[in-house]
Parts: structure tokens; C-alpha cells; sequence
């Protein structure tokens, strides 16, 4: 099968490939694994706990990266950027933080990483924050004095307020007060798996009628039954979510962390706010990442995804929509300074 | 009248005369008064929003005051050096950060900051922070995950917990987690004058059940009838207080901001978080710093607090133990390492 006939398949149609969220350990091999799979552009955590200095550091890194691979990659900074991604054959790659770790404390941070291309920032990962809470602390007062400012300053330089790893409020209240739609990258409904991780109906009813995105997380401690997660499990669920948030609400967001050695999640989950070993999602006897389910193991079965959306009785329209196409949309409108 | 009758006149007998907080906008002429005025030790903001570099560029500009200064000052890290201060005639400086900026994100800065003399930390500062909530959030969900993991940190390196500035429920929990008694360094009852940062008694009780400290504040927007204070409702309000929580259980914290222009209001009160202006204890008509009560605009005014407080029918013991020699105590038990 060619590349394009592969990209083609991906998305039932003609429409984008995109994933809304990935965290690989990057190198060629991966570079060329999307182009392989057709994936026209991905939103790549750059930073998890990293403070500003650090998270340009690793904007370095993707600088060195983008000069060494210029036929595989390039920088996407708007929508427009996955069309020329598609017309030269290379991979689209919007830079996203799971934390707001990268903006300090200082809120006029956010519009310097909004030039620097972050597209996507977190209000919270996992714990509490300066903005907002996340998703194991055991209360959650909602979105901080500080949060309500640094949502308005996202909302005003086209930075979007991805609440992933946030807490059932935090995300109402986030929802509830940004001027623009929101999104939530990577996760599944915990009605389909009840992970703390995961999104209730409440979320995902309200996150769909304000126009908001989900990504449908890969991520096996998102999936029911873990790696033994079934693709007809997993795209039933994905219809069902269509019937609740509207069809045009919903993408994927693999979370997909290829080749990351165990150390990786370690930092993911403990980051500097604890010496203690915090399992996360995991547990001390499984402490390192899961096993992607055999359907899902990297950029190239994104294809494996579309046909099983046919299999469950989604149409091509909608499964074109669903691979790529409200990504598309979505960063269309999102990007762009008000 | 001599420096040394004057120390002893402020005391009410020996003992030592110790500030719980000031932040003054540090020179030769504040460092003169503190002589005059008999003050042997203060605990002295070094920080407010600043990052940890910045901090550290503070300990520097500190440590050139301590090389130009050393007739008036000595940086004091343990209790010794109060004793060592007042052989020599010089006031004891304890640094202190109002607000856990200074550690970022990073509990492994809970040490070095110790190691580099830091002996209080206020685990918040009016909003909410990665470590509990401040006393203007509309919500307190109390000490989080990495709150708790920094409280045992302090605890073991002998870094006090300062809740001045934050939230009820906050407050009471880091009195219950923390193994060592914890300081509320300068604030007064809510019960006399209902403002936000003052605390209820049910804090004050529990505070001082547990072993910690009260040091009453100065601070015209914590007096009852603010700047117009008298120096007999202040008094009257310490000897009630001492009934609440304990005479060995409170000190002085005048908060003294003596000479600092309004712009370092501005910056104590809106830091990098928020574009907008945020008044804090103050209001739109008076933004700035306020006039202090007369009885009290700088260091050489300690023995008026002493003189009400004997007015008040407190003993001499009392009125030592209040002046400074509970201070002495905490300070003893509180700055080494477990």
C-alpha cells in the first residue's frame, strides 16, 4: 500500500489525519512512522514539569529536530500548517504542556510561549495547581483567582485550555468561564471506564455543547480492560460519545509515549513535588508504562482505528470528521490571536 | 536615655526583644534605629513572588548589607546567634519568604533554601498555591498532595511553616499535619477586627494548643479602626488573646513596611499573577501602603507596645515573654534539623 493510499484509508476520505496528543521519546524512526501511517499533523507534549528555561530547552531540541528531518516534520503554528504539511508529505507538529509548570507563576509568560508556538497548555496535571485542580487531589475548589486570569490571557492569544488531567469542577468552571471552546486532548468517558483519569457525562455533555473537543485517549489505563481493550470495544464507545457530545466534537488523542523508557513516567507522575514514588495511574507491582493494546502500538495503525469506526457503523463523512477533520477545524479557530 | 536602657525598658526586664516580621525598604538608617530602638533579632522578609534565582539574587544583596553593615547586623540561623547579637550590640537578621515561590516547583529547594539560611516560609500567599490556599480564594480545599510532602520536608530540614496569609481550612490542616509546632507570624484575632487576613479562634486555639506562635501584627489594615488604632485596644487585645491561646504562645509581627514606595504593594499584592490591579487589603481610593498607628512607625517605638502592655495590667514576665523571649524559645526548637 502506498503512503497516501494509507493516509486516505486512515481518514475514510480525503480529510486530515491528526492525533491530538502524543509523548514520544522522538527520533527518526518515529518521524518517519507518520509519515508511513499519513498523519498529517500531531499535538506533542514538549513539556510535563519543565519551568520556562527547561521548556525552551526543549523547544531547542524540536528547533534541532524540524533542521534535521525537513522532509519528514515541520513546525505547525496554524491550521493552514497541516495544508502545507499535506502538500509537501511531511507531519505537522503543534507543541502542547501538560502542566502549567512552563508559564511559572507569571502570567505573562503566556502570550511569550504562545509565540514560541505552544498551542495547548494544561491548567493541571494530576495535582493542584496555581489555576486549577487536578485529578487526584481529594477536593477540588475549581479555578483559582490566578486561573481566571491566565484563562482570559489563553483566551485573548490563541493559547488552548486542554483540561485532560484535571478535576470534575476545575473542568465545568474552565468550560464555563474561557470565551473560547476548550478541549480535553486525551481522555476517555468514565462511563465506558471509570479511571480518574477518565470524563463524566456532565463533562463531556457540557465540554460538547460549548463547542469543546475530546481526544479518545489509547492510553491502556484509560481503556477498558487495559491492553485487553478490544477496537470494537473501543470505537462502540467512540459512537456512543458521538450520541453525547455531537459528532463534530470528538477526535483522537492516542496519548501515544513510544519508546519511552519507564524512567519517563516516573518524572510524568513525581515530577520535583514529591521524594516519595507516586504510582499515578499505575501501581507499585506495574509501576512503568502499559502495553498498548496489539490494535495501537504506533503512528501507523491509526488505520486499524478507522475501520473498526466502520466496522461499528460510523459513516465515511463522520469517520473522516472523527480522524482528523474537527482537529482541523478546531485548530483553525483556535489558534489565532482575538 | 542609653540604647541599652532602651532594650531593656522595651522587654520589661532581660530579655530579648525580637520582631516576627517586618519588610522594610532596607538602609544604614533603618539598621540605626533597630540599635536604637534595642530590637535584638527580626524576622525579615526576603521574598515575596520572586523565583528561586531571584531569591537568591535578594540573599546576595542581603549578605552585602551584612558585609557593609557589621556593627548593626548578623545574619542569625539559630537562636545562638540572637544570644551572640546581643553581646555584640547588633540585631539578629532570620530570613523569611512570604510566599512558596522561592521553591517553585521543586521540594528539593526546601533544603538548599534552608542551607542558605531561609528559617520561614508561608506556604501561601492570599491565592491559592501548589501547597494550600490563600485567604482571598472564594474556596479552601485545604493542604494538597504536594503540600504535604513539603510540610514533612520543612519539618525535617527545620524550615518553620508560616500561615499568615492563608485560608481557614488550610491553616487548620497544616496545624494537624505538620509534627512540628508552625507559626502564624503576623496577624491578629478576627474577633477584634474582622478583616481577611486576621484569623478566627478556633485557629488561634488550635495554634496554640499545638505549640505555635502568634505574632501580632501592625499593620493598620489588622487593626481594629486601621491606622487610628490606639495603643490601649491593642494591648487590651494582646491580653485577650493571650487568654485564647496561651501566654508563651505569642509575640510581636509588626509587618513594619517602613519607607517602601506603593509600587512594592502593588508587586507584594499582584506579583505576575494577574494584568489586571488587584487592591488587596486595600481599595481603588487608597491603593498605597497606609500610615502607621503613632505609637508605632518604626523600631525605636517597641517599648510603647511594652509600656500599653503593663498599662494593661500584663507582668513584667509577661510583657518579656511577649517582647520577645517566646520568640527566643520557638526560634530555639524550631531551626535545626530532626
Amino acid at each position: 500500500m502506498s503512503l497516501e493510499m494509507q493516509g486516505i484509508g486512515s481518514t475514510g476520505g480525503n480529510g486530515p489525519l491528526i492525533d491530538g496528543l502524543q509523548y514520544a521519546n522522538w527520533s527518526e524512526k518515529i518521524f518517519r512512522q507518520m509519515r508511513e501511517g499519513g498523519v498529517d499533523a500531531v499535538h506533542v507534549t514538549i513539556t510535563y514539569h519543565e519551568n520556562f528555561r527547561e521548556t525552551v530547552l526543549n523547544i531547542e531540541r524540536w528547533n534541532r529536530w524540524f533542521e534535521q528531518y525537513p522532509d519528514l516534520i515541520m513546525q505547525g503554528r496554524t491550521a493552514d500548517d497541516i495544508v502545507l504539511a499535506r502538500e509537501t508529505g511531511r507531519t505537522a507538529i503543534f507543541f502542547g504542556s501538560q502542566n502549567p509548570s512552563c508559564m511559572e507563576d507569571d502570567i505573562g509568560l503566556v502570550e511569550v510561549l504562545h509565540t514560541l508556538g505552544l498551542r495547548f497548555m494544561q491548567l493541571t496535571y494530576n495535582n493542584q495547581s496555581l489555576l486549577a485542580t487536578g485529578c487526584y487531589e481529594k477536593l477540588d475548589n475549581g479555578i483559582t483567582r490566578m486561573g481566571r486570569e491566565v484563562i482570559a490571557e489563553m483566551n485573548r492569544v490563541g493559547l488552548v485550555i486542554d483540561m485532560s488531567h484535571s478535576a470534575e469542577r476545575s473542568t465545568l468552571e474552565a468550560i464555563e468561564l474561557s470565551t473560547r471552546p476548550i478541549a480535553i486532548t486525551h481522555a476517555n468517558p468514565a462511563s465506558w471506564h471509570p479511571a480518574g483519569r477518565n470524563k463524566s457525562d456532565a463533562v463531556l455533555q457540557a465540554l460538547g455543547a460549548s463547542g469543546g473537543m475530546l481526544g479518545f485517549s489509547v492510553y491502556p489505563h484509560h481503556l477498558e480492560h487495559g491492553s485487553a481493550c478490544t477496537l470494537q470495544s473501543y470505537c462502540d464507545m467512540i459512537c456512543r460519545t458521538a450520541d453525547l457530545m455531537g459528532i463534530e466534537q470528538i477526535g483522537i488523542g492516542t496519548d501515544l509515549c513510544q519508546d519511552q523508557p519507564d524512567s519517563v513516567v516516573e518524572w510524568m507522575r513525581v515530577g520535583r513535588w514529591t521524594k516519595s514514588v507516586d504510582f499515578g495511574e499505575g501501581s507499585a507491582a506495574a509501576p512503568g508504562f502499559p502495553d498498548m493494546p496489539e490494535w495501537f502500538s504506533d503512528n501507523r495503525h491509526f488505520d486499524n482505528i478507522a475501520s473498526g469506526l466502520k466496522s461499528a457503523g460510523m459513516n465515511e463523512t463522520n469517520i473522516a470528521a472523527v480522524m482528523g477533520g474537527n482537529w482541523q477545524r478546531f485548530f483553525a479557530s483556535s489558534f489565532a490571536a482575538l
